[in-house]
């Protein structure tokens, strides 16, 4: 087939050039790293600002811009413009922006942020908020097609970006907090027609599982899930309002041609209400990009208790694990543990904690692979109306969507995180489509103990399993970091600055730039005629931002965040700018 | 009055040390001078972007910000909020957001923009958009008291910034195009308890004219202005619904005791519906600041038809006039002449055009003062309901609000300057309280037979009447001017670009950057720990960037200015964003 020939070698090329930023995460690992050393750990503290791009739209600013040649293609939050810039001129050669129905608003969980775009050949993909996908001409702008992907009538909604394997646009769905049930689809990037679709949860020809080739880690070694694994898991027909969304970043093997992601906590938070594991919730997946048929699952968190959603991202990469360079897949998940896999297999290798805080659980038991549970901690146990108290990490976890990075240099992983606990009651709660379904009621504070602050950027050995490093942050790291060849790691605070580190040691903090607004998204590099540049887009927001920017005052509003993060306001405001940095 | 003394103390002390930014002007004489010196013509190239911050509010973006010692304080457009900024580490000491009705968001003409607060004796005064004006105390942000200016039902808003003279907040109204009827106010500053009050029309009583002391220029000299001076110009009882609002920068003179402003156009923008010269629309006003009584007055445009709105800034200087030091009062009028009073006497002294293309009349007649009107560019000979055609200056004018600056360096004005001609078509109206009163179709385009652009940075030199300079923009230059003792002069763009020039040859560019939006805000500069900084408001909208700011398509919309600023889509977005600039 021509078409995937073409795409796949169309983006693998433009990756291969670090002048361009081709893909949201900076290639199919999801590494963010970039090979660029113009700007280094030596220079980086000279860096200035060249210029700057305001979006037209505040509200939280995930994602970030994707470079390709001379133009520079970004994106905004709800109601999602999308700006084609000159990267000589900064002049805006094209804006798109859609017409979508602001009833979504209201049903996004988290924010009406947007992760970002993709590209492939010529066109340049949007994922709305309202679950439009939709296919531009990156020449000019104009709409080629566009395919619903969800209904936010139902509380479907997205905010993911789409991603670019092979011939397909693949792409998930938000809404676990309305009782979606989560799936990931794939698109013909020529054509927008759907090619395959696989959800979460539900009979096995649904969620293109085969009962004897799908894999899973069972009792210290890969065994086949067996049939119905998920029906099995719930009761009654409740995996149909189950949750395991799929709005995270998906990395891709192109030699195994699989496509890797976690699916999120299952619906409701009140866990009383669904009896039994919930499969596949909470679970890292292995797809064949061709076909979707699932090649190996690993669910982090059977029977969710702390809405611990799984769909962090998946980073590839060769590392060495006991004394042996392995092909892994590495995920640091919202539970507090980071786990290192055998990306081919699906062997779960190491699952250690990556935040000395994480008291849920006490470890994850490496033969069952199922995590130990503290009683003390279980809001099941503990039950419906009682207030669980002192839980770490809370539930936005030890990390969120932020993603990220790896340094095949030194073979270290650059993860921002939360050092958050929470309180956490269930209650119970009715469905209703189109209704929020949450059935909890939680409040977030700083790690107590700790240094005070809820927020830490570490260096991971996920070999070993252990922090490298570990630099305190006032508030959460809720930006995607960048790592390069020129030694530098960056990453952007809550409070709007974008910093750089020593990426062989962390703590020391070569630059530091008070962006216009809070910093949720990531942080990325890309040349342009001959001089190297790194952007941020700035706008506070996400769910760590959601007081400031829904407007909430209530300390238990937001799902728990508005109290955790109110001296955020201390020390910024809504934004929603585009900061690019460069040497002068 | 130990009130008296102290204001006036305290205002002046700050003023004189050039390291505040006291006054939105920098001083009482409106000069948007600074004796900083630290960026100067030789290294303002190297200066680089030193914070940004963002406002949390898109749309228009006019004034700057307030320096007081180590604290920044900077407005929003609506809902005008204010934050309380600690140079040192950025952080926000206080925000205060007024709760005001939307309602007052279609009543306001041009932008939902506010241009700026005022400072004294350790309250910030805020002038809401509904009309409020508000005293908060400066080290808390606490409301201290606050009085009703106006009233937005019947089309009375706010957007001008208050100004502290002596003892007292003046303050003015905005509504010319919703029939109010204008005035001049003046608040205790300690109390909000009213003064006095001077309308622009009506009994002399009410505009607070002494018949016989008011004096007004005739026949070559000054006399008094006689008994009901407005009412004689007006048919009937349309002089309470005339406009004549005041909406603009006062400046004062300490020695003479003596404000002056100017007023606006007199509704409606149909003139067939109003006949007579329409006193005191369209004049300079020189009140005394106790007591509010007109010293002198002098008329620019009788009977408008073009909505030639008198309101912009009036400077004071000392300038060779006729090889004669003249205390002067410097106005760069919308109708494209700049006139230079003695501004002790309210004698004319000049009066030319400050851009050549200026044709609706052929020149101001010094014997009378009034404009020698072509008749071809006469809307009200031509009639209702014709189109009158190229038409230059547009309707908003060779200058609006955006303010210029004087150095007294080289004696030389900078004058940021709209380079715009139109069609005017007026229509009859009738008037409704609280309803647009507008009365005429407009299209505006670049002058024709010129650069091609819309707009030209010059310097004037206000005692001979002539241009020295003239630099050429793309589109007006809609932000206020900022010269300084380094040699430097400043000013924003729409595109959104801060320039430096040369102040003693501003064809030289010596610093060029583009902020996150386009600039309508004022550049201005302070001093913070041994550091000069220059700061300025990004964030696009008034008048001519009202096509993006309310989201206008249709060419005529927004009152002739969507069509004529139309392409400014394709450099810039809405925003709202502090940068500061600094020597690295
Ligand atoms: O269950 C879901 O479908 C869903 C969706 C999203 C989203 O789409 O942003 C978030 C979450 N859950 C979530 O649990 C969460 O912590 C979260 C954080 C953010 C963010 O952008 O800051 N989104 C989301
Ligand atoms: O007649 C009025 O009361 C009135 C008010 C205002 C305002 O308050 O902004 C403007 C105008 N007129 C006006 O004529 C005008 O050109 C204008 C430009 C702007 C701006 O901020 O860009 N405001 C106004």
């Amino acid at each position: 087939i021509p078409g995937t020939a073409l795409a796949n070698a169309d983006v693998a090329k433009l990756i291969k050039d670090p002048k361009n930023w081709a893909m949201q995460a900076g290639n199919f690992e999801n590494q963010r790293y970039s090979n660029l050393n113009q700007i280094n750990k030596s220079n980086v503290k000279n860096m200035k600002v060249a210029w700057t791009f305001s979006t037209g739209v505040l509200r939280g600013h995930e994602g970030g811009p994707l470079v390709i040649g001379d133009t520079l293609f970004v994106h905004s939050p709800f109601p999602n413009k999308v700006f084609a810039i000159d990267l000589e001129t900064q002049k805006i050669k094209w804006k798109y922006e859609p017409k979508q129905d602001p009833s979504v608003i209201p049903v996004m969980c988290c924010d009406t942020v947007n992760r970002g775009l993709a590209y492939a050949e010529g066109k340049v993909f949007l994922q709305q908020a309202d679950t439009t996908l939709v296919a531009l001409d990156a020449k000019t702008g104009k709409k080629l097609w566009d395919v619903k992907n969800g209904d936010p009538k139902v509380g479907g909604t997205n905010t993911n970006a789409p991603h670019i394997f092979k011939d397909k646009v693949i792409t998930g769905i938000s809404g676990g907090e309305f009782g979606i049930r989560g799936y990931v689809a794939a698109y013909d990037i020529n054509t927008g027609k759907q090619v395959w679709k696989g959800y979460s949860t539900g009979p096995d020809a649904e969620m293109l599982m085969d009962p004897e080739k799908t894999m899973t880690w069972t009792n210290g070694k890969m065994a086949p899930v067996g049939k119905d694994s998920s029906l099995k898991t719930w009761q009654g027909d409740q995996w149909k309002i189950g949750g395991g969304t799929t709005w995270g970043w998906y990395s891709y093997d192109p030699q195994e041609n699989l496509m890797y992601y976690g699916s999120g906590n299952p619906s409701t938070w009140n866990p009383s209400q669904r009896p039994g594991d919930n499969k596949w919730s909470m679970t890292l997946w292995a797809r064949d990009v061709d076909t979707g048929k699932a090649r190996w699952v690993y669910q982090m968190t059977p029977h969710d208790e702390w809405d611990f959603d799984g769909i962090n991202e998946v980073i590839l990469a060769d590392v060495d694990v006991k004394g042996k360079k392995r092909k892994v897949a590495v995920h640091f998940d919202r539970n507090g543990f980071a786990y290192t896999m055998d990306r081919v297999s699906g062997e779960l290798l190491v699952a250690e904690k990556y935040d000395p805080k994480v008291n849920w659980a006490t470890h994850v038991d490496m033969n069952t692979g199922r995590p130990q549970v503290v009683a003390k901690y279980s809001t099941r146990q503990n039950g419906e109306d009682v207030n669980t108290k002192g839980v770490c990490p809370a539930a936005l976890g030890t990390k969120d969507q932020q993603p990220a990075a790896f340094s095949p240099k030194n073979g270290l992983f650059y993860v921002p995180t939360n050092h958050v606990c929470m309180d956490y009651e269930p209650f119970r709660v009715e469905y209703t489509a189109g209704q929020p379904y949450v059935g909890a009621t939680l409040s977030m504070f700083p790690a107590p103990g700790s240094h005070g602050g809820m927020g830490n950027f570490i260096t991971w050995d996920a070999g070993k399993g252990k922090i490298v490093q570990s630099k305190p942050e006032k508030f959460s790291v809720w930006s995607g970091a960048l790592v390069t060849a020129g030694g530098i790691a960056c990453y952007g605070t809550l409070e709007g600055y974008l910093k750089c580190v020593d990426a062989d040691d962390i703590n020391k903090e070569l630059f530091k730039f008070k962006t216009p607004s809070g910093i949720i998204g990531n942080v990325n590099t890309w040349e342009h005629k001959g001089k190297q540049y790194i952007g941020v887009l700035s706008g506070i927001g996400g769910w760590a931002g959601i007081g400031l920017a829904a407007g909430l005052e209530k300390p238990t509003d937001g799902l728990g965040a508005v109290g955790g993060y109110a001296e955020l306001a201390n020390y910024t405001e809504l934004g929603g700018v585009m900061t690019v940095f460069a040497l002068p």
